[in-house]
Formats: structure tokens, C-alpha cells, sequence
């Protein structure tokens, strides 16, 4: 934001899709830190992980700092002639497997993905839902493509980042043995800084991915985090019934203000217009922030303001959007 | 401690050789863990490390989740034909290379590490101050080594996850080109459930492994843990000299009770006895835990107690054990 010194103060992040309804955490003592994570908490952090998640056994969790320590994790767990991802999609996919030298080829048509299952090696790729279009693929069309892989010598990996919101998992599949699924916690409990990220797969592949991480692979507040949160079936059918809520809202702003958009995720909406990279920066002069994507011009990912006076200042500033480009071109 | 349930309570943890003075931590508000770490956090995380360990550049510094996180990197960042240990030392570190499938030698002389860095392609690996012998090489010989390393296509890691206390370091040699050092956060300030390490290499190197390492690493507990603790130099000579005073304490008690010792390393002494397994046991029954190793039966590492209970405790188990065996063989 330092490129819009005269923009509003504070500014408002509605760049990402992580929900804006934080978990009422229990900060543990500063005691706990002074002592290493122990294997009975580390195995019940699994089990709640398992509950969460719909898996009949706690030893096909694998705890990570973060989902994306284990997307770059990936590479080393899968050995792969080659990488096909259903995208566009999140970039730390194609980035984890270029760094490894793995040939990443990305396909748009999901029958084009159901082709490359069949090739011994492969890895396949889905976001499910989608981030950032929010497109949801249906669970008995995963299923289908996770026993063709299995069928044929390759692996389906489904990052179910923003899955949690949506209730559209393949995770209750495991222990499949050509089956991967990536869950976040930070996005769903609102609390990105804690670091927190689970892989799911069969036992003896979810036991090696567990000695290539090594000892502590999460840090106790993350510990107390997930063993407090992935049990509290209440507190997340709330948060649920908020996003839904507010990306109602956020869609009837965004209609109003004559904005076309896609996604059946509650945390984001795509904004589609060819005008995207002038409302980024419009919203900016607003003191919002939202995001652009450099090889898609015509799309802008805006997430959910956390508090009245962001809605407020995001409904102002649609509205002098819509003053501005009143009866111009879509 | 399940197998001792006479033991007094609480045990008493002595197994490891974290500090037992932990830093004393600000905790953050629940409400900085609801958005991501930001990429300034980041930055003076690194430069609170160069700082810490005398390096002229942030760029150097490469956080993780954890010393073991970064060893766990290694195989991945270092393209290796084989890997030479100076051993007997941390398994962690042959584990990482061994799930990588590159073969490893163990060698107890140091003449062997220095012909082993003649062929191209080694990773040599010393930890300094070495775990569980606490055996110091000189930094003289080290950078000798990493120069040898640089001549003939090699490269040497260091693991000084227990340098803090002892200040030899070859950290200030970077940016050499065939050096990588480790560095723990957890072990010197108390406070391993944050998980926080460092890997500090020239700036390509770092650069190469921050990327493999992906986007927030380290969690915003741990960004605010190093950032606090890392600049304060007047808490950590305090410290220094508070395990230092421990660590004389420790090893007045084990002559007084007949049991030799070695090492140069504050935090940990290691006793060297025959009868090692069957003191462990003794501690045991005192609610004592201590360290023992399987391939290593004569050998028995004891860490600083944390308290004064914990202090009186060790005192009478040693009156003990000296008890029992007055008059016998050594």
C-alpha cells in the first residue's frame, strides 16, 4: 500500500481466501514452549485431525507447519515422471515440482486430467474447490479419477484447502492407495499465523511423509491450536453459517455495482471483468486490498471483510466504481 | 516413566540438552496469528539472526520450523554423491540423507573427515559442539576444512545447534562457498515447543532453500519469539554464565559420586560408565530421566536440572547410587 499514501488508514487485506472469523484460541502458557512437543500430543492432534476430517484412523494424518510445507513436501514423498495439474490453480503446486525438476504440464479440461491418469508416473493435481475460480468438482468424479490413478500406476493429489467450508471431500476415500489429500488449518479457523497443515493419505505413505519431516515438524502453539479447534464441531458450524452469509452479501454488492463473478467458495468470489487491474487499483485508493493475477488480467479475487467498517468502506468504494463507469462497456 | 510407578512425582526431565532457563517471551495477541506472517516480519527475523550469529548480511539467513527442518532440507539443497559424518553424533542427521538414498560413512577421526573432503561431491557433516560427547574443534580447523571443501568440490555443514553457549563459531567465515551452518533457537533459549532454526549459507544457497522451503516457513509465534530474543546479547551472556555455574554444579556432584565425565558443552555432560544402563535405571526410580544410547551402552547423558527440587533430587539419587556401589569396579 505504500504506492497509495493517500488511500485510508488502516488499510483492509481482502487479498486472501483465509476465513476472517479467527477461533477463539487458547494461548497455552509460555511453559509449554519450554519443552518439546511429546508423542502423546502429537498423536492426539492426529486423531482430532481425524475426526475432522472423516478418516477411520488417526495414522493417516500427517501434521505440517503449514499446508504448504507439505505441498513441498510432495516431490520427495511421490517419486514422478511428470506432474499434470487441473489449473489455473494456486502456483505453489507447479512451483514445488518445478524445483524438483519434475515436467509440470497444467490442463484446463478435467477429461484431459482423466487422459493423463492413465500414463504410469503420474502425478495428478486438483484444487478442490478451485482457488481462485472456486470451481467444486463433484466427489464421485475424484473418486472415479483416484481409482483410475490407482489403476494405472499413478497418484491423485486434491488439495482441499478451502474444502472445510464446503463439505465436499474425498478425504472419507482413504485409506486409498493412489490418494492424497492436503487440508488447511490456518483458513478455515482464521488463523493463518499459527501454521498448520495436514496430509492425508494411506498409512505406510502417510508414515514415510512422516520420518522425511523429521522430529517436531509442528511447534506446540499449532499443537494446541488444532487439538482445541478440529473437535469443535459447533464452533465451525457457526463460522460456516457466517461466510455463507457474508459472501451473500458480498455477491449482492458486487451485482449491484454490475460486477460479473464465479465460485461456490464462501471465503472468495472471482471477480470477471476486463477491467480487473483498474478496480485492483481503484480498491487500493480505497485502502482495500485485493488480488490480481498477472497471466489472468481479467480477474480479481476479493475475500471477505472481517468487520463493518471494511463492508462499509468496500460498499463506498463500488459505489463510485459504478458512478465512475456508469454505462460504460462490462 | 509408565515402567517406574514408584518414581516420585513430578519426574524430572534431564534427557535432553535444551537450556533450562527459557527466554522470557512476550507472547503475541491472538490476533496477530489471524493474518499471515508479513514479509517485513520475515526480514527482521533474518537480520535479528545475522545479527545474533555475526553475519554481514540477512540474506544468509534461512528460518525454519526447527533445526530438524532444515536437516531434514539438506538432502534436497545439496546435491550429494555421498555423505561423511564425524560420529559418533545427532542420528538426525544420517536419517535425512539415509531416506534420501545417498549413502553415508560414519568416521571418528577427524584426518578421515579431512581426506574424505578431497573427493568431489561429500557433504561432510561435524556437529560443534558435538551431541552427546561435547567435543569442541577449534573454529581454525574448521575453516581449514571448509577451504578444503571449496578446492575440491565438496561442501561441509556444521551444526552448531549448541555453539551459543560455548561462542566458537564458523558461522563469520559466510559468505564462504562451501559452507552451510545450522543453528537452534529452541536448545539455547529455552524454548524448543516455538520450533525455530536456522540455516545460514552464502546468499545463493539460502536463496535456493528459502524456495524449497515455500512461501511462511515460520509461524508468527516463532517471528516473534527470535525477533525478541535473538538482538537480546545482555540476556544471553546471563544465561551463558547461568549454565555455566549449572554445569560445574553437575559435574562437582558426578566426582563426588565416582562417575566420569566429558565434554565442553554447558548445557549436557556425558557420563562415561560401564554401568550407564543400570544408572539410567537408578535415575528412573528417582524420577530422574537421563539419556542413554543403544549403540552406545557405556555412555549416559545428563542435562542441567531446572530447579532447585529438581537439583535435590539428582543430589540424593547420586548419595544413592554412590552407596550401592562403594568399594566396586568403575
Amino acid at each position: 500500500m505504500v504506492h497509495f499514501p493517500t488511500a485510508p488508514q488502516p488499510y483492509y487485506d481482502l487479498s486472501t481466501g483465509i476465513s476472517p472469523y479467527p477461533y477463539p484460541l487458547r494461548m497455552p502458557e509460555v511453559s509449554v514452549l519450554a519443552r518439546l512437543p511429546e508423542e502423546e500430543e502429537e498423536a492426539d492432534l492426529q486423531a482430532a485431525a481425524a475426526f475432522a476430517y472423516g478418516l477411520t484412523h488417526p495414522d493417516m494424518v500427517v501434521a505440517g507447519a503449514g499446508s504448504q510445507s507439505l505441498i513441498a513436501l510432495l516431490p520427495r514423498l511421490l517419486p514422478a515422471q511428470r506432474v499434470c495439474l487441473l489449473g489455473p490453480t494456486y502456483s505453489g503446486h507447479a512451483q514445488a515440482w518445478y524445483l524438483q525438476g519434475v515436467p509440470v504440464q497444467q490442463v484446463t479440461d478435467p477429461s484431459a486430467l482423466e487422459h493423463a491418469a492413465e500414463q504410469p508416473g503420474t502425478v495428478c493435481v486438483v484444487c478442490n474447490p478451485n482457488n481462485p475460480d472456486g470451481r467444486l468438482i463433484a466427489s464421485e468424479w475424484m473418486h472415479r479419477l483416484a481409482d483410475r490413478c490407482a489403476e494405472h500406476g499413478s497418484f491423485l493429489v486434491v488439495d482441499e484447502a478451502f474444502a472445510d467450508f464446503e463439505q465436499e471431500s474425498i478425504a472419507p476415500l482413504l485409506p486409498h492407495p493412489a490418494l492424497g489429500v492436503l487440508r488447511s488449518f490456518g483458513k478455515t479457523y482464521g488463523l493463518p499465523g499459527v501454521r498448520l497443515g495436514f496430509l492425508l493419505a494411506n498409512p505406510e505413505r502417510a508414515a514415510q511423509a512422516r520420518a522425511l519431516l523429521g522430529s517436531w515438524s509442528v511447534g506446540s502453539l499449532a499443537l494446541a491450536a488444532g487439538r482445541q479447534a478440529l473437535r469443535d464441531t459447533a464452533w465451525l458450524h457457526t463460522a460456516r453459517a457466517q461466510a455463507r452469509a457474508a459472501h451473500t452479501r458480498l455477491t449482492t454488492l458486487l451485482d449491484a455495482a454490475g460486477l460479473p463473478h464465479t465460485g461456490q467458495v464462501s471465503l472468495f468470489t472471482l471477480v470477471l471483468h476486463q477491467l480487473a487491474p483498474a478496480l485492483w487499483q481503484h480498491f487500493c485508493t480505497y485502502g482495500l486490498v485485493t488480488r490480481i493475477f498477472a497471466e489472468q488480467p481479467g480477474r480479481l479475487r476479493v475475500g471477505l471483510p472481517a468487520s463493518e467498517a471494511a463492508w462499509a468502506r468496500l460498499e463506498t468504494a463500488l459505489q463510485a466504481w459504478t458512478a465512475l463507469h456508469a454505462g460504460g462497456a462490462p
